[in-house]
């Protein structure tokens, strides 16, 4: 056979994945690409914000010498800096430019820190719902996953993740704000998590370790504050990107950050770097890393999406779905009024609507909408999502 | 221990790599960075040329809605179409945008095609000696690397390759110009492993397939034309990138281009983009792939590289090194007067010039020269040279 027996496993498995995007495009072949109503993918229609589109000008026209030569695999020491002082402001830590990795991306940096840590059969404990590229992130590396349902307002199962912990346990990775949930952990459920793995760290003999994949961080709604894992817990590593604050996922900009008193810091800060540059990474695009350096404290207007949300979960819950309210990220993840969540998405098409199925977060049964999409398209989608209620009794005056 | 086991085995391993650069940052320290003369990193001082900055002020003056976006993970399809034409062009093969995977340069193209072809425990046959990180990317999809040295020339040993083909063999690797040696492959030496690796797959029933890392294809010199291996066998990828011609290293853009009628092409090409999104390199970064594709055919001006090689071959030779003559890229690799090639390159070092001991490349006995600096340090630097040839009596008049 031509291809990894373990690539084509996995692409197989993920086919119905795939036969939901070639139907999707099917629709838009048919109807017209803008009278499908596409909430299938997270890639923001919002532009960066007008302040690195005046950086790149900058750049462009008084480029500096050497700006696109390969720099240490860790990038560039000032844009280390500058990200390195802005979380020692926000985190009150002695945070400088050695505990900061810049990365393709938060999808390199998870791939990365993985690497770093992960010995063949490690375990790594994910909430679920989850983001399912986590399971091939964790495996390219040689570990296996964990997986702990949340409750059903998707905040996290401390008593379960307890439960999971054993001698093979590695790291604990949260996401949070949580794609595909929307959900944002409390300050409360943060300090409970830091004090299980301290206390099974101790029983265990050995450091567990909190990986938070932040990359929504900034996408935050109702003044809610994103509490700061590394107050609670000190073996974290920050795992965040550029793609959705100041919307350059194309751009694959981001950081690790680890935290200064975490453990052995020195040896996996050392192994981060050297997993940077030998999974083929090297380092983080040159120019992008220019450009975010000097907008840590920049972001796209997050109104525009709250204002979505607001659309979308007011609607959805008057026409009866059952729906936890998010208070970040752009997704939420409505409860389906059958259990067969494919089905159900299926529907949801015949009126010209893509969703994606809960199972393909770990979660049958659910569906989730991605609304970083322009709100006129939101609009003439409800609906559709209305006749699909009604058709399940989910709302009885039609 | 917080880290991988394996990555800590490996960074043990490549630790006087480390130490050798400590040395040469200390040298700098007390000499002055403009007084050491550093030859130990392939990090071209060129600019990209003219017309990609003034792509880059275009792009930056007049933005394309959504141009930071995500993509398909194979990369944009304008971009793909351009290169496909490129190389349609080049080898009168049916190449359209479907052959082409844009790549986070070509160590993320390499991690992708292994990724994408390797079962556990396959073999991966390249010819000694040969870039270092190949080890990593082999072993980071499973793979195992089975080095076959070349002849006293650097030429390919084609008898060795085929000894070593065996039913475990999935992929030949070579590196045209090649690092370290800045050797070319001529045409029969590659007509001659299409025949091999032809006989050699029919004997053992399967498809070997070919990977060329051409990285360094436009730095040629000599009016040599590098052999186009798409001609010579239908199971060959090509891996390149733009760090070289078009001085881009820290941007990390690259492609990966499959035959068009390689075995089980479309299998091959899906495992491909794939391997792309889960390894978490997701897209190539997309102002890059716009910057690239109206510049297939520009290049940095390769003479300044030849004039560096010949003002290196004639000196060195002249001092007495034995040295085969580099055709392409920026290295150069003379045999070291005494067995022991680390003591030798501390001996360099004691003349405030830093190199690279061969056994960094499977080549113990030899050391790599990057010559990709200003004319003036190569001219600084030559005292030095002759004087280490001197006291090993490589020179008799001094």
């Amino acid at each position: 056979m031509a291809i990894s027996k373990k690539v084509k496993t996995a692409m197989e498995d993920s086919s119905w994945v795939r036969r939901m995007f070639e139907e999707g495009e099917e629709l838009k072949r048919l109807h017209g690409v803008s009278n499908v109503f596409d909430f299938s993918l997270g890639n923001p229609e919002m532009e960066p914000p007008p302040s690195l589109k005046k950086e790149l000008r900058a750049l462009a026209d008084h480029p500096i010498a050497g700006m696109h030569r390969y720099m240490a695999n860790s990038g560039y020491s000032e844009t280390r800096a500058i990200i390195a002082r802005f979380l020692a402001d926000e985190t009150g830590l002695p945070f400088d430019e050695r505990h900061i990795v810049m990365t393709v991306g938060a999808a390199g940096g998870l791939n990365v820190a993985f690497k770093a840590l992960l010995d063949e059969g490690e375990e790594v404990i994910v909430p679920s719902p989850y983001f399912a590229e986590f399971r091939f992130y964790i495996d390219n590396a040689g570990g296996r996953m964990r997986l702990v349902d949340t409750h059903d307002d998707f905040s996290l199962d401390l008593e379960g993740i307890e439960k999971a912990i054993h001698r093979n346990t590695k790291v604990v990775l949260i996401n949070s704000p949580n794609n595909p949930t929307g959900v944002v952990y409390d300050p409360s459920s943060l300090e409970k998590l830091a004090t299980i793995l301290r206390k099974k760290g101790q029983e265990l003999g050995k450091t567990i370790y909190l990986i938070t994949d932040e990359a929504y961080r900034r996408i935050i709604y109702d003044q809610v504050k994103l509490p700061i894992a590394f107050q609670y817990y000190p073996h974290t590593l920050r795992v965040t990107s550029h793609s959705k604050d100041l919307a350059l996922p194309g751009e694959r900009i981001g950081y690790i950050a680890v935290h200064p008193h975490c453990g052995e810091a020195e040896a996996l800060i050392s192994a981060l770097i050297f997993s940077n540059r030998t999974l083929g990474f090297v380092n983080a695009p040159a120019l992008m890393q220019r450009l975010v350096a000097p907008l840590q404290r920049n972001s796209v207007d997050v109104r525009v999406y709250e204002e979505k949300r607001d659309l979308f979960y007011h609607a959805l819950t008057s026409f009866g779905y059952q729906v936890v309210k998010p208070q970040g990220a752009f997704y939420i993840f409505p409860k389906a009024p059958i259990e067969d969540d494919v089905t159900f998405v299926k529907d949801l098409q015949s009126k010209r609507i893509l969703t994606v199925p809960g199972r393909g977060f770990g979660k049958p049964g659910y569906f989730r909408i991605a609304y970083c999409v322009e709100k006129q398209m939101i609009e003439r989608s409800l609906t559709g999502f209305e006749e699909v209620a009604f058709k399940y009794g989910l709302k009885k005056t039609g």
